[in-house]
């Protein structure tokens, strides 16, 4: 049995979502807080995760051909302001930097909120040619948002991140490339972090400081509440008529390139948490564990049960295995290990090595299963398997039971009243529309999704004749 | 025949070694400037040589129990202030952030120079008792230090490295560690970098600002000068104490931890192009060049030429390999693939696939082998096994050349006068006598060897007793 002053330390989801969302990222030690307001320390189980989504995404990033470079963590004023939409978007929430060692400085230099205008300066001298066409640049580092409320990987003001910057020669080509990285998110979400997303559009309101298009996918939590997990920028030729990045195409005229962005964060930490967590604490898709197995010894000070253990762990060696050998208690090394979202608990004692097996426990569903120690090996691959999907469709029906319809205000009104999840509703495409919906319902558009529905003719909020169908919610 | 213009776009060594330096980091597109005073992109080719210097090092910090976290990059001016060495050795060139959004600060924030104060303020919470011990973490990140005079790699505002901080129980335990780093740094420079380092102790003019001891490999650039490649500092309970940083010991009394911290850089490869390069670029030793074998095609336009570049691209998967199909001449693809460095270039023509023969080309020494296509795998594995041992081989050579000995003040005179390199000499152990040295001969200590030796009984400087034997040079 699991100890339970650990699992007691932290608050019923049901009670409390949002301060049992605060105990488990403490819990389960992924970050702490720091002297810096708003900042916060990534601990060895946080990072570790982040290191995984980094190392899956960067590998699907350099198949679809993308580069990684560094550029530099500050951005000159006079550079932030060239693009009038995207430095509206951004000066209100950026650190500045006025002073260099002891001397003030000429210009002030804000921390990079994100990159496009230090990518610009930087394409607007490497890109002459069609030759030089198309640049797929990625890069992975840390940007500063001066956030008033943070939450721990959800919003603070420094986070960790990917941005992808991209100049092409064509407006198709930005649109396909905007669209592939879209999907390369959805993907890596449904396929490593096991949670479901909606593709889609992002309204006129709701879209990035600059850009022509913003598209999303966006996650639904275990609360009922959206979580923006991914966007896909397209910007047109926008900035490269800001910033001057011009080509010599092949018939020798001169031509503004189109660009996009992309990025993820470890706000995906987040959504992980608040998609799988259960009120033992974290719950980890395998594909993304740090560690996937915990071996925990029963009875260790007899003889033989930590060589026992030690063997188990040599005969799991194809997965990212661990044995706690430390002096805890066997029911608070559960507890610990449930806590932190191991996928599978191996349990191994003296019995167990008489018999010649051992009990895995499987963390999403408690279900526990003898098995020889000879067949170890195989029906670990095959639990971590079997989870791995299961999860995945466990959030999917949860989403889908949370997903709702509304024909008009009424109803739309009463599902939010009574309800939280996603609501489908037309719309006319007016912003004054989604202004209402927002002062009314606390909701906003999270997408016009891809995949469309005819739900009816009229739009949701004021009756005109409706153009979109949207993806409303309230969101983190 | 490789393309002379590219080649001729750099300086040669012999005529002005810094110009060639600059020079090669851009034509091998390393980097680029930026508008950002003394902060520089790194170039896909250049990023991507950090990337497996920081895959490489990552996996043998992880072998000795190392893990990765992420702190912020932001320090409140009060806690960088704490511990009075180290605040004097950094505030000088730290960039200060003054204002959040539109607001001022109520506390200015510098950007991390180093992190030893936000671990410590961690460390602080994180660790109570002798459980909790030791703490091995370790974070790759940016850091920014307000330099004056900037050079690619070797000194820029902002630099990437890893920073590894920890926390022991006993002052035998921080020293164990302090000396284990050394050792991984040591041998990543000679196994990976193919670069001898000399190991030893800074004398206490030289040491980190806040260390009671710091340990540095030293390597020797091909023009004789030194380059500090990478140090280990031992902190004994200095910072502990200014933190308070305690745990409560088996035996329940309360004592302070005992602390080290360790650094590498992107400095790295500027220490790579120093070492290797020679008057066509670059020159990467195997082990961490990004592409090892560049194939390039000869009459591309020839049937069959192009696919079979592609066959052979696949017979040497398991290498890091590209085939350089562009619309560029064979002259000109030869000399960027010399350029970048690039260790083995594969020739593949209409009449070498009539004999089922290709010719591979060495990047260090140009020499030439006709090879079977049946042999190409092994003989490419060999290849490059024998060029990553020979150019430490060579690199050392040129150490040993250019080391020499001084027994007075005369002899250290004229080496220095004539000659360029490390400079073995004994030293009484005053740091008036450094200063000495450093205003006469612009030479600076590099380090106490762990291998000393006895040159002579008498300071090199003062004539007085000597204690030490020590490095000296013109440093980077």
């Amino acid at each position: 049995m699991a100890d339970k002053k650990l699992v007691e330390a932290i608050t019923s989801m049901d009670t409390d979502f949002a301060q049992w969302y605060t105990d488990v990222v403490k819990k389960a030690e992924l970050i702490d807080y720091t002297s810096v307001k708003g900042c916060m320390v990534l601990k060895p189980a946080g990072y570790a995760i982040w290191e995984n989504i980094q190392k899956q995404l960067d590998s699907m990033f350099k198949e679809t051909g993308v580069e990684n470079v560094y550029l530099p963590m500050f951005i000159p004023e006079s550079l932030l302001q060239k693009e009038k939409d995207h430095v509206e978007g951004f000066a209100p929430e950026v650190a500045w930097v006025t002073h260099g060692g002891l001397n003030p400085l000429q210009e002030r230099l804000c921390v990079r909120p994100t990159s496009e205008t230090l990518f610009c300066d930087f394409y607007k001298n490497e890109i002459q040619s069609y030759r030089d066409l198309p640049k797929v640049y990625n890069q992975w580092c840390s940007v500063v948002r001066w956030e008033k409320e943070t939450r721990p990987f959800l919003r603070s003001r420094e986070f960790l991140w990917q941005e992808g910057h991209t100049a092409h020669a064509t407006a198709e080509d930005a649109e396909a490339r905007t669209v592939q990285m879209l999907n390369v998110y959805a993907r890596f979400l449904e396929e490593y972090l096991a949670i479901p997303v909606i593709k889609g559009q992002k309204t006129e309101k709701e879209k990035f400081a600059g850009a022509e298009a913003t598209y999303t996918i966006e996650a639904l939590m275990h609360d009922g509440k959206a979580l923006q997990s991914g966007t896909s920028h397209n910007f047109g030729d926008g900035f490269a008529k800001a910033f001057g990045i011009q080509y010599t195409d092949k018939d020798n005229t001169l031509k503004y390139v189109h660009q996009t962005s992309w990025g993820m964060t470890t706000r995906l930490i987040g959504a992980i948490i608040m998609v799988h967590g259960d009120d033992s604490g974290l719950v980890l898709p395998p594909a993304i564990a740090p560690t996937q197995v915990m071996i925990i010894p029963i009875q260790q000070h007899k003889e033989g049960v930590l060589e026992k253990a030690a063997e188990l762990s040599e005969k799991l060696g194809n997965f990212r295995v661990k044995v706690d050998d430390s002096d805890k208690s066997p029911g608070w090394k559960f507890s610990e290990q449930e806590m932190r979202g191991i996928p599978i608990r191996v349990e191994i004692g003296p019995k167990d090595i008489a018999a010649n097996k051992c009990v895995i426990c499987r963390r999403d569903t408690r279900e526990k299963i003898e098995v020889s120690i000879d067949e170890l090996e195989s029906k670990v691959g095959e639990v971590l398997e079997t989870m791995q999907k299961e999860m995945l469709e466990r959030a999917r029906a949860h989403r889908e039971e949370h997903t709702y319809v509304a024909r008009n205000f009424d109803e739309f009104t009463k599902i939010f009243e009574e309800k939280s999840g996603f609501v489908k509703a037309m719309w006319c495409g007016d912003q004054a529309c989604e202004d209402t919906i927002k002062e009314k319902l606390a909701v906003t558009s999270r997408c016009m999704p891809f995949e469309q529905e005819q739900l009816s003719d009229v739009c949701v909020c004021c009756g005109k004749p409706a153009k979109k169908m949207v993806y409303w919610g309230k969101a983190y």
